[in-house]
């Protein structure tokens, strides 16, 4: 059959950028450059096929040795020089080059077809008797190590000595005798270990060093690495043999690497460094500090001029930005390499942005070139890349930001100082309803317990609070104000740093940036929203995030949940008096005290967010969520009996408080007594709720504020749960509309965060304005996993374990609970055609989960504010991947 | 258009039986009575059409008035009487009649026809003013009352005062006179209360008492009585006009109820009572003591055997027992009513047995006249029907039967008592793994906490052994050694019995009764399996559930729970010291002790069953299970510490325990670390399990033991786990086959129990011979109900407000959960066409849901061994409803 070997020279190359597949990421783009005329040693592709079969058959195709004989007369005449003459030798490299880059995980062999006599042709080609043996020494060694398999270290000795007995300190104070002696050491070490001579036949190194780096595609490195990152076995290898040049030729020699825009900024100017009479290794190996390009300006202006115009023509072939690598030999340059480059967000957004500017690319390209997932980078204080940190554990990220601030151990404490002006870290085993007020006060929390839905999180997460949860290794002494990390121990009023982006915490101040949302990003987002038809709201729970989510783009509220109002410093006491009143008067009491400071939160959210919808929840937690701990007040009655204290009164409170507690406790609280199972046994509750929020409705649109409010019930699993409710709402809505001698317009909606919601979403539907998705919900009870727990306990090890790819509560489990979503959206619309649907889990800002819900037909996302952008960004990705759409509906230009 | 209206009188009528819908039950029974040629009173009935015409219109069709006067005409010359006539005037009543028995919930009228004028016409005719003045006071009270809408009681007063007047003790001690004054007060009251007369004309009278009848079927009594009892109100009522006969013109007159079998025992005798001299309602109220039929035989020997013939003609008419009412008038017998009589389980079985031998049905009728879920009547230890109790308690019937003993409060004390010979009852606040011993101990248990799925709940219904759980009422002071109850204090050592089949406490003992399975429930049975096409196993965990279990029927063990065996006193020890081994080497030392114990445990049941399937599921509940219970252990150590006890070392250990615990509590262990997870992240614990099934099955074969273990994956929600765990499995049993030298057939399947799986089922199926549905836990996540916490918060009031028909725990939701196991057969099916399909959720013995299981094509339920005739007859009805099968495939005789 034949068609393994694709060889390639400038301007003659049989492959193109496009046989990645089949060439591997190097050797396609080695065709490629040639093709475009650029200067690249000469080589030849054995392509990926022949890596497969060699897997399989552990053997060649037969054609294999003809193909690569005859293209190595192609690059002997392309170069030459001749494979083996004793004159003019000709070296070559053998590399590996995968479909997409593994980096240092697989093998290459150097400066093939060197032998006791070809070195001696390459000392009179070359007049540099250093360089031919320190290749020659190269090989050796590489082969030795490589292809047969010794230890590298055992050359490295040899080395070492050879400097002890000559007294040199580097490498390069080795005299080429010294090299010459090293290589007959090196083949004594490969005879000795191997029983074999060194291979003087280049011919012969050339098949084994093949064999070697196809071999090393099922090394134990490089499977565990495509393991991590999912790289499927059956894409193979590819093996690139090529002419070698030296960039260690003298002074008019040289190598480097280079961006043709900057990395980090994504300015456009051409990026990158060298070292002049070096090899690659050097540049890499740091022993020597490279030079900037504009040094090489000056000292060799033509090839400078020379490398400019040709990575140019290379980013404009490509249209994205190069990373490039280059050696110059005797003052001619040559391309080793190139590919895209890797850049930061904030880089990305500007190159994206100048691209169209330039007319390199299109908007729709532009939006593209830029990961949703990442744009969180730019959103968010963020500790100084620059800096030095000395990180001492790590901890789950469950509230993004960096903060900074002396430690403290409780609520008041962190009131306390921050009164004084001064900013604290509020750090706990794990927080409670109690500590809401030293959670505001603190710059960042940190708990010692507790998942990415523990109490510390979510709140956090409301207030736009950096918060680093979980984080196990901490042993913290409330008691004694004091933590303990393997060993090291932190006392109240240290400083530390909390890094909620990464789950990293850091000894001492460190600097943070405030984000500065550049224009790039602003453009890129205007043209994200006039690309994508799905909607983006926030979830919201307070006025100041409600305005930061509207600056960040969203186009309503999806979701306000009213409990975290619950937990205000004034209100619990009345809402605990509320859950232990024992008769109807004082709840009833309670509840009008709290009717006036929801209705003031209402109006505060709604009147941010005027023009948009806002979805309220209703009451979702359990009861007990509210009341104090109970261990905690369990341990305080017994230490107050066993004190037979005198205050009998005091006692039997409190062991009143813990009945109740007791009576409210659950075995399950996440599948307990909440949601609209509250709203129905309740009833006062949610009545207390709404009247709130009508109230905050007519009273804005009197002061001509227009506001659309709407109710979510959540939890709903039958129709008549939400029938019964609805029923509610709409007498109380007219109650107000009356009282107040105003109409408002509102919705009645429901979440869908149960199975089997979702299967009778059709009669749900009909009791309903709007569905929103409760996938963190959802995901729980479709998969049985509680989050709290299985984050903790076993999603790491399934990870691992490969039972599970991602962690399905941050990215959207499209084959299970996507399933559910899929039905509920299908069932619903069709007893109910004007069906509202969006998605309010935290996924609702997951890019990929963004786009699954664009596929399934919803008509808006809702997330945390900061999580806008990306929801943005990833719904009009969306639409450009759904082809379909492209060409059907939008792109007619 | 007309046919409103329908005439019935001896061998004339132009309604029958099979038109219920539109007469009612009554009028459809008496039409079918005249047909048969049977003397009944005559008259018509006004069909529920006219009930429904007068629901919407608030009026009656234009004929009806019409059609009641040709009726009437009829009833006239039928009778030889004339309604309103002077001399003989035609009295008639005019009574409801649903299509169910809807038993005092709607209006009846008597002596209508009655007026100042006409009663002295019945005087002349009956020669008995007494009589004539008494229904005359009657009709004016139940006018008064009924139609008028007069407080009942205002009449009674008014008859008080003149009993009082006239010293007479009873109503029979009123002369005529004195019935007569009553007439003229009661007329006078309705003047006073209504400005209105009673009316003198007999047609206006019939008029306002069939409308105030209609009007009945709205009343609120009523219409609570059909939500209830789940009534449409679009049936509506039919309204009976018929003439009055009375069994009270002499003793030669009489009333009578009966049934054509003894409804108790079944036995085959007409059975029933009756009282000379009387009308209905004396029977009923119960002043004078009814006699038996065989006195009736002495008394009027022609009437009795006319008696038996009508009603002998009846049950072989309806070919079913007929619970029938009768009166006498002047020797003449009048049949007013027949129904299908009401029986215990114990004569269902009898009565449809003996039908069969009586070629009165066959054997496919007989299966379908016993209720299924009654059956568990017949098969558990039950209090004494005849015995007095006093229920001082109740909480729910968490296993059934019944028992009784004396107070103990520690598991140690019952053990010790029983010892002694004692029978004891354990009562706690709820029961934890520690407790076993107690509990296998004492003859039932009784606690203050916990669901159906409680710890106590299940270990007893495991131990086949009689328990009341949550019986919220209890304060139990443990420590005191007592209980109390609404003041009502219970010591170590009282009495008590626990109705675990109805959930009552009793106090002192009460006698029960040993079940016996009778020939005729042995019968059915036998029937039932010839006819069923569904298998029916058994969840049993040991052998001696196994051995109960294959005598009630079971064809295999559906589900054998291995956690259980861990909760052994011998065993526990070593379950908590590999849990909290520090090592490897500990963790496997207490391993290498459990597998043993384990293997011997299948021994047993493997053994019981030989022959048939044994499915056995690895550990499913989260470790902590298994430790001591959290708080007390807090609290202890809590107390050491403040008391500064000098043990440090004891103190540390507890510490270590407590830490242990602490880092196994979960906030929601249904959906935490359990079942397959465990399994993934210790794999030794299954290993070990697996490792003791395949040897008891090893040794078994050698010994000649026909065995087919089957191993049970639980909590699967990705094929991958299944997967992980399979190979382990399948490499286990190979090493043993190697190790005993022996071959064993044995299957690998998993529970389909969360939503994620039903939706996998396609690629789950693939690694699996079989699938269990475990419809319990799966309940729990489609609702998102812990059921722990939702039967005892909020599933009651769901079904009082109609939210919910009924717990879902009891009876699978098919149009939620059933969807699901729809899906997950359809999914694995068509992956794997050999994929065996069956539930072991206790829903496996509730019959509807044993139907659905039929219905959507599993392969067998399993249930609790004292369920598996429930569920055998439930699989017979569930065929025989199926008429499709029926015709295709059985059937054809």
């Amino acid at each position: 059959m034949g068609g393994y070997v694709y060889f390639f020279a400038q301007n003659k190359a049989s492959g193109s950028a496009k046989m990645r597949n089949l060439l591997g990421g190097k050797g396609a783009n080695l065709a490629e450059m040639a093709n475009l005329g650029i200067r690249v040693p000469p080589g030849f592709t054995i392509s990926t096929e022949v890596c497969n079969y060699y897997t399989e058959h552990h053997n060649y195709p037969e054609d294999l040795e003809t193909e690569i004989r005859e293209n190595l007369n192609k690059v002997e005449e392309a170069t030459g020089k001749r494979f083996g003459d004793i004159q003019n030798p000709l070296l070559v490299s053998v590399r590996s080059g995968a479909r997409v880059s593994m980096p240092g995980m697989m093998d290459t062999v150097l400066d093939l077809g060197l032998s006791d006599i070809t070195v001696e042709g390459l000392v009179e080609e070359t007049e540099n008797p250093r360089l031919a043996y320190d290749a020659y020494r190269r090989l050796v060694q590489m082969f030795g190590n490589v292809v047969l398999g010794i230890e590298g270290e055992k050359f490295e000795e040899l080395i070492e000595e050879k400097k002890k007995s000559k007294d040199a300190k580097e490498d390069i104070d080795l005299a080429w005798q010294d090299l010459k002696g090293l290589v007959d050491e090196f083949k004594e070490l490969i005879e000795k270990e191997k029983g074999i001579q060194f291979p003087q036949d280049p011919f012969k190194q050339l098949n084994m060093a093949i064999d070697a780096v196809f071999a090393s595609w099922n090394n134990k490195r490089a499977v565990n690495y495509r393991k991590i990152n999912k790289i499927p076995e059956h894409w193979g290898t590819a093996v690139n043999v090529q002419v070698m040049v030296f960039g260690n030729m003298g002074n008019d020699s040289g190598t480097g690497v280079g961006f043709t825009r900057n990395p980090a900024t994504g300015k456009k100017e051409i990026y990158g460094e060298y070292l002049l009479n070096a090899q690659g290794e050097d540049v890499v190996a740091g022993i020597r500090t490279p030079h900037p390009f504009s040094k090489l300006k000056e000292e060799m202006p033509q090839v400078y001029q020379e490398l400019v115009e040709v990575v140019q023509r290379l980013e404009d072939h490509y249209k994205d930005v190069q990373d490039f690598e280059f050696t110059i030999e005797k003052g001619k340059l040559y391309l080793l390499q190139t590919r895209t480059g890797k850049r930061t967000t904030q880089a990305a957004a500007k190159i994206a942005c100048d691209m169209v500017e330039e007319r390199l690319i299109d908007k729709k390209e532009a939006l593209m070139r830029v990961e949703p997932g990442q744009l969180k980078q730019l959103l968010h204080r963020g500790i100084d890349p620059e800096a030095e940190l000395e990180v001492f554990a790590r901890g789950l990220p469950a509230s993004p930001g960096a903060a900074t601030g002396a430690i403290v151990f409780t609520a008041d404490r962190a009131v306390e100082l921050a009164q004084d002006g001064r900013k604290v870290i509020l750090v706990r085993k794990e927080t409670s309803p109690e500590d809401i007020h030293g959670m505001a006060a603190a710059e960042g929390i940190l708990t010692a317990r507790g998942g990415m839905t523990s109490h510390a999180a979510i709140v956090s997460r409301g207030m736009g609070k950096c918060c680093i949860a979980g984080c196990e290794a901490l042993k913290v002494d409330e008691k004694k104000k004091r933590f303990e990390v393997d060993g090291l121990v932190f006392k109240e009023g240290d400083f530390i740093t909390l890094d909620g982006s990464a789950g990293r915490v850091i000894k001492g101040e460190v600097p943070t940036l405030e984000p500065e949302l550049s224009s790039e990003f602003k453009k890129l987002m205007r043209w994200a929203d006039e690309i994508r038809t799905l909607g983006v709201r926030a979830n919201a729970d307070t006025p100041e995030d409600a305005k930061k989510a509207r600056e960040l783009g969203a186009e309503g509220i999806g979701l306000c949940r009213t409990e975290h109002m619950f937990f205000g410093e004034e209100r619990l006491p009345y809402v605990q008096k509320m859950i232990l009143a024992e008769d109807e008067e004082v709840r009833k009491e309670a509840l009008e005290k709290l009717e006036p400071m929801q209705r003031e939160d209402f109006k505060g959210i709604l009147r941010e967010m005027e023009g948009l919808p806002v979805i309220i929840r209703l009451l979702d937690p359990p009861l007990h969520e509210f009341l104090p701990h109970y261990e905690s007040l369990l341990l305080e009655v017994n230490k107050l009996k066993l004190e037979k204290t005198e205050d009998k009164e005091k006692i039997q409170e409190k062991e009143k408080i813990l009945q109740r507690i007791v009576d409210l406790r659950e075995v399950n609280p996440m599948l307990g007594h909440r949601g609209c199972r509250l709203g129905i046994t309740f009833p006062e509750v949610y009545n207390m709720q709404v009247r709130a929020v009508f109230e905050a409705a007519a009273e804005l649109i009197l002061e001509d504020v227009k506001v659309y409010p709407e109710i979510m019930i959540p939890l709903v699993a039958n129709e008549k749960e939400l029938s019964f409710l609805r029923k509610q709402v709409i007498e109380v809505a007219g109650e107000i509309m009356r009282e107040k001698g105003v109409e408002f317009e509102y919705k009645v909606g429901t979440m869908i965060e149960l199975p089997r919601a979702a299967f009778c979403a059709d009669k749900i539907a009909q009791e309903a304005d709007f569905f929103s998705f409760g996938t963190n919900d959802l995901t729980q009870t479709t998969f049985g996993f509680s989050r709290d727990d299985a984050e903790a306990k076993f999603i790491p090890a399934y990870i691992e374990k490969k039972i599970l790819e991602d962690d399905p509560f941050e990215v959207l489990d499209q084959e299970g609970v996507g399933q559910l979503l899929k039905m509920g959206i299908e069932r619903g619309r069709k007893t109910n055609k004007d069906l509202e649907v969006g998605i309010c889990g935290e996924h609702g800002g997951e890019p990929s989960s963004v786009k699954f819900c664009y596929q399934i037909g919803m008509d808006y996302v809702s997330c945390s504010p900061y999580r806008v952008p990306i929801a943005r960004l990833a719904a009009a990705q969306a639409i450009l991947e759904d082809r379909k759409a492209i060409s059907d509906k939008f792109f007619k230009e």
